[in-house]
């Protein structure tokens, strides 16, 4: 027996996202330092907050599109030429925060980096919408008995509002950088939130 | 009871190619800038929009490859060992092309350069066209019932006369190198539009 | 067929710590060096000491962070949102160890960078206690008919006391960093001991 | 149903191996060059060779232990923690090859760099066979028929007297750097060409 299709592509996922969170890690570079005591280290973490910050932030940002992805995937049963694409290009904006999580860690107050940044977030959300329009509106791929009218309701929720609001972040950023970061904190914040709901709930499968 | 023995070269090989595609990004460096005005932005971009369009070029080559080795692993049903050699050939070339990627991305107009990047693609598609070759039509590892003949004439066009074209741009490149880069899109293309046919036909497993 | 839950935050999980464990390696850079005789070999190689014996030890601290993971996952049979996301912050800080280690490879005789290592695996160490808390004590995601005083008890045993002394190695490094690092190991060893009672019981699943 | 124990750990190592033969690639750094001629491009690409020669070397030996464990945990049907802990010590020892390989790409030349390199692959060597030795001798963690006298004569020949041969490579390696180099590669071709005899052959599983 083979396993049915999406396992490879939640197999490929798996490994792609695995790698971007934990390559993250490897834009922190070890500072030097000479001074051994409290001051001294201190004065040599300070620089480095801001890619703490960045790196804590982009890993739960990419953590927060894993778990949607594995919710995705478990409701969808059927695998086309399309839908493998649709997730490469997902997979390939998220290859990218590695990138822009570090410049945004090197320059947190430029308003093109932080832009940028919200832009790479907008276009990895734009694209996940796009997969979860063309898998469960455009086609069903999924195996559940709702109407097309459900699904475009629930599609609009998930994949059309939120997204926008990364795009306002985008804008945003080019006024003043810090306010966008923070709407990038809330975002996120709320979206973990909003699935928090039924934590406690065995997940669908 | 044990999964099939190709699983277990799918899942490394699905290993190998989600590394590949996720290193691509390392080869771009976080730039230093000190202008903090839309110039200033720019000036420092734009000497990155080559390593940006290598990464982004090189990340759907290699997931062409990967949806083709989806497809391909789909068929074939036994493994064998020279089946698992063949596709450590195919891994071993694609694994250099982060290497060739960033090279070609800091000389774009170099013809040895982009003759480089060329035979590594040249290379890594002989590789897959010899597994393909071997597995479908030197002996049969799929479990179809299709003739000989048949499966001759799908390995002429899959993995002979495409191939050949990637040999054409690696002489190509030594005399004019944009020309070469131009047509290596081109094929890309060419090849992306070809399986979509069937784009939203269910994967056949 | 769709595997159950669990089985894709096990091969995320062991995605993110493969790379974990292998990523350790790039932090020892390799040097240079003029004079190839045993002496230069030697004066070359000696600095490089601590940093090959932090990634040793961080390599089995996070291979034993692996064979618990693995062991847990074997009693858990539902997946929760909850569940993910205890994981995903074990994973965030299992993802941290690289930094951390190449840091205390180069100054392992400072203080506040052996109590930042300390605290990594600390920190670590509560977010596995809390999962475990969470998916055996607070709810019982295992199948198991153990009373929930047992679960209790085997709580405390595994993931309270065990996890206090790595917070005392915390405050010990704040005062004598190579009384720290003995520590961390001894407590290693005893943890893999403890282990190894049933070494050659086949592992119930 | 929950997959077979031996699954899990084949996941890990095949995603810790396929980031070693990924990671390789990494240490081959882009060079820079001026002169846009066929000679310039041989000019910097020349100091390059001993590195990519120790790339393709390392890829295809560590490629050679994947396909021995692969055939390995076909075998073995039982997993336990001392299996665990020796096939961790295993992935240990293969996780320092990128480092040790680097190290000889940089200075082929000198007896201890490449004694030390011919040392990681002997320590590795020697993990497997303890692994070999522990799971089809020591116990019998396989399923098959034979009996311990039968298992005891592959383990020598598989597990001894060719690892013996990698402890004599460094030993050469001391007395005069290129013959180990040249040992190296015979030994391997040698362990190639002898699992080919049933090249053909469906694996076993």
């Amino acid at each position: 027996m083979k396993l049915p299709s999406t396992n490879r592509i939640e197999a490929f996922s798996d490994g792609v996202i695995a790698i971007i969170v934990t390559l993250l890690v490897l834009e922190i570079k070890i500072p030097e330092f000479e001074e051994h005591t409290f001051t001294g280290f201190l004065a040599v973490m300070t620089p480095l907050v801001p890619k703490l910050i960045g790196f804590a932030f982009s890993f739960f940002t990419v953590a927060i599109f894993w778990v949607n992805h594995h919710n995705f995937f478990h409701r969808v049963k059927h695998a086309t030429w399309r839908l493998l694409w649709h997730n490469n290009l997902l997979l390939f904006f998220l290859s990218v925060v590695p990138f822009t999580t570090g410049f945004v860690g090197d320059y947190p107050f430029d308003r093109f980096v932080v832009a940028m940044y919200a832009l790479n977030l907008f276009l990895a959300g734009i694209a996940f919408s796009a997969m979860w329009h063309y898998a469960l509106v455009h086609t069903n791929l999924s195996e559940e008995k709702t109407s097309l009218a459900e699904r475009k309701k629930e599609y609009m929720q998930t994949g059309v509002y939120g997204i926008a609001l990364y795009g306002v972040a985008v804008v945003v950023a080019l006024i003043y950088a810090s306010a966008a970061l923070a709407m990038l904190v809330v975002l996120q914040l709320v979206y973990f939130f909003m699935n928090s709901k039924t934590a406690d709930a065995p997940l669908e499968e």
